[in-house]
Formats: structure tokens, sequence, C-alpha cells
């Protein structure tokens, strides 16, 4: 039957802007131990997540963060045999990272086990990694679970979106420190940079760079076009002890893994560091 | 006084998105002979411009749009003397090529004489080159300005946006044919090229690359993050006779300008020509 009501999902970006996608259908509504969680169903985007009134992620875009994450450490690192994720309930990322056959263990910590639940039905495409044997669900805080690890990840990615809400812990310095720890000598860390555009963002964006520009010795920003991200325009932070994202990006291995995508491409991976001059400028002045 | 009232001015995307941004004041309302014109005044975006409801550009972004189209192809013609913009009625690809003090004249063909009014007295910033005196504005249809015209220009810009609207002939293969004639022998032509991520505008995308690939022996499509485009990307085609944007482009003569920029950099320059995978795809499909 048709559905002739206009029903309009508002994510608010700032308090002055939003992206309002039309929704056919509201396919879920919970209220778990951590948070609101709602499916909906759009033309535009397809199926999406919403956790605490913000959009988390669309089946039509998801595709763009997953690939930038996971394939951009992956390219650089020449021997990952475990990977954290930390935050990735909806399975996006590991799913992604089970594609690289090297890889012996992927750790995903995720503390809110009905969101796991959720996307597990609605977005069987996004968690089918969490059937692969090599993923591990713990559910339980990120913070904790990384705190007293020592030498143990080649890739840590902090997949949290929220530096206010129940997340706000994997956005402090001792975080990115506890990362530091439990990465191996070689690792990368990559994150969650927010969007540097609206300026209610940018002082998240400053403080994010400056504490990891002092815990890493490698620290770049990257970007990517992710739509339902505030302004359509995401960053992405490449913490590293040892590989450098462009010298020690290594494209032909990479490419002989004929790994299919959708968004990444080698060619992609050296521009996403090429920013535009006012980011640029925002992350020198953060650098001292 | 402070505004208590919450206004919203939605800008439609698709059927089923839109950006919605809000507003503090309307400063402006009028209906020219060729479209409706508004100006609103925001908190998040600053002042901004809608031609029939639709947002054409914003204080806030326009500057990446602006730089983008006129840097690119200035930091790739090795002598550029006579620019021809067609659709440029708010000043800001026109005020960014007055940069250059070897361009000896900027022609500026703009069908509505009450927008470029309505931009000069909202939009000093945008509209200063008009005072310019190598600026000269026509006020006709840019189809029939460049028809007939012969190897006059060294670039030409169309910057008209909309392929549905009074601007249609601007997005056909006879006028592409006419830019083409008029441009010199090495001449190069930057278009608007939309938006390629949602399902609704993914033909309009495909058909200009089509034409325009047809047309010019060189056509590489490039890319920005505009916030008030469509799903935040902007995509622009890079059409030309003789350079190639990335193996004819002079980073170190462009450096040498000391031109100030807030988006464009010399190392975006390459970068924004390497898509993501599903553009490429698309736009390798057009080729045959």
């Amino acid at each position: 039957m048709k559905n002739n009501s206009e029903i309009w999902f508002s994510d608010q970006q700032t308090d002055s802007v939003s992206l309002n996608i039309r929704v056919t259908n509201q396919l879920y509504h919970g209220i778990s131990e951590f948070q609101e969680i709602d499916v909906f169903q759009s033309e535009s985007f397809g199926k999406f997540l919403v956790l605490d009134g913000e959009v988390l992620f669309s089946e039509s875009d998801e595709f763009i963060y997953n690939e930038m994450v996971a394939h951009v450490p992956m390219a650089v690192h020449p021997h990952v045999k475990k990977v954290l994720i930390i935050g990735g309930g909806d399975g996006g990322v590991a799913t992604e990272f089970t594609a690289y056959p090297e890889i012996e263990q992927i750790d995903v910590v995720e503390p809110d086990e009905q969101m796991v639940e959720v996307c597990r039905e609605f977005f069987p495409e996004s968690t089918r990694g969490f059937d692969d044997e090599r993923v591990q669900i713990s559910y339980q805080d990120g913070l904790r679970f990384v705190r007293g690890r020592e030498n143990e990840y080649d890739i840590i990615i902090n997949d949290a979106t929220d530096p206010f809400g129940h997340s706000e812990g994997l956005f402090t310095k001792e975080f990115y420190g506890s990362c530091f720890r439990a990465l191996k000598s070689d690792g990368i860390m990559v994150y969650q940079h927010g969007s540097p555009f609206f300026d209610e963002e940018e002082s998240v964006f400053r403080s994010m760079h400056r504490k990891v520009f002092k815990t890493f010795p490698i620290s770049r920003v990257y970007q990517a076009h992710v739509p339902t991200c505030s302004s359509g325009y995401w960053t992405f932070g490449f913490a590293s002890k040892k590989y450098h994202p462009i010298t020690d990006f290594d494209e032909q291995r990479w490419n002989e893994r004929n790994i299919k995508t959708e968004y990444y491409t080698t060619s992609l991976h050296r521009a996403a560091f090429m920013l535009p001059r006012y980011v640029v400028d925002i992350l020198h002045e953060e650098e001292h």
C-alpha cells in the first residue's frame, strides 16, 4: 500500500542546520541501557540507524566511511594480524577488515549489546563480518577494555562518534595514551576526527588533533565525502608509531589484493590526505 | 532585539532530502524576469542567495566553489589573457580571476540584471570584482553570446547551475560545441558537473560527461566539498583542447603568484582529480 503521509526525519547537524530525510517507515524504536535507537526506511538513503536522534549511518553511504577507515591503514601497515575496533557495534568496519586473509583476530568492543542486535536484524550486510570466526565482540566500555593492554594490536580503530555523549571517554588524552600503549611498536590508530566546517564543531576538531599530535610521532588527517555526516564532510585521524600514511603506503601491494571497493582507490588514498587550506591552517595551529 | 521565532529555510536536494537552514531574517525577496530571488541571513552560513527556492551560494562556503573553478584552470594554462564566465551574475568567480594581473579581459554573461543588482547590494565581497575595469558584464543569454564566436577565449567558465530551468540551453551538446569554437586552440572550459551521489542526479551527471567527452580531446572531472550543494559533494568538468589538468599543471608557477586562498592549494589541485571508485566507474561507462 502506498504511504501518502509525508514523514521527515531531521538530523540536527548544528543548532541551525539540519539534514532532513523523508522516511517511508519507522522500522524500529527502542531505548537501550545507553541510548535511544531508531531504524528508518527512506528512499534516498535506504535504511538508516539513528542513535539519540542522530544518524549513525545509512545503507547508501556507509561504504564511504567503512572503506576509508579500514583500507587506508591496511594499505600502509605491511603485516597486520590483530585489529581492535572500539565502538564498532554496527559491524561495518569489522566487515571491511574481514576481506584481509592475513588478519588473525578482530576484536570489537561495543558497550551496547542491544544496538548490535538491532544492527544484526536490520543491517545484515554491515554485520555479516560478525559471523567471521576471527571477529570477537566484547560488550563493554572501550576505555576500560583498552586500559592496561600493552603491545598487542597492529591497528586500533576508534569508531566512536560522540565526544559529548556516553562515549565521551573515548576522546580524552588518557584514552589516546592507552591506545598508544595497546599498539605494537609499529601500530596505527585511526579515529573519527569530525567535521571542521561549522564553527560549532571546530573546537572539538582542534582539541582532537592537539591531543593526538602530542601522543603519536606521526599524526595526519584525511578526508572523505560522507553525505549523512555534518556538512557532508568528514575527517579521520591517522596516528602512527612508525609508518607514514603516504611515504609508507604500498599501492601495488594493496592493488594486488583485488579487494572490491566502491569508494576507496589507491589514487584516492594519497588524495584524501590533501586537505583544504583552511583545514591545513587549523591543524598547523594546534601543532606546537 | 533577539528574534524568538524559528524560521527555517528548506533547500530541497531531491524529492526526499533537504538541507534545512535556520534563518534569522529574510533580507530580500523579488521576482525578476527570469526567476524568484531571495536573500536570507543565517547563523551557520551567513547570508545566502536563493534562486527559485534553491540555494545558489552562501557567504560561508562560496569560497570553495569560486576558488576551485578559477584556480584549477589558471594553474594549468600558461598564458591567460581573456576569460569568459557564463552565468556568473553573483560575481564570485569573476572576482577570483581578478587576482591575476596578466588577465586582460573578463567577460561575464548573465541574463538576469536584477540578480546582479541584488548580489551587488547584499554580497559586496563577491561582487567586488565587477568594479575591476577588466570585467565587462553583458546582460544576455549565454548560448546566444557564445554562438558564432571563434578562437577568442583562453578560458571559458560555465557557471550556470540548472540543467532544467531557464539555463537549460547551457547544458546541451550545441552549447558545448559553441564553447569549443569560442576557445583558442589551447583553451580550457570549466563547467559545473553536478553531484553524482543521489540516484536522481546521476543521469544528468552521466549525460554531461558523455556530451563533453565527445566534444573535447581532454575531459576530466574534479571534486570539492561544498556543504550547500546537493549531498555536500560537488564536481566540476575540466574540458580542454591541449592542456592536461595534471601533466600540464605548473605547481611552482602558481605558488610563486602568492595568491591567498582558503580552500585551493596546489596539493589539493592534484588530489581533486582523484575520484571515488563509484564516480570513476560512472564516468568510464560514458566514455565510448
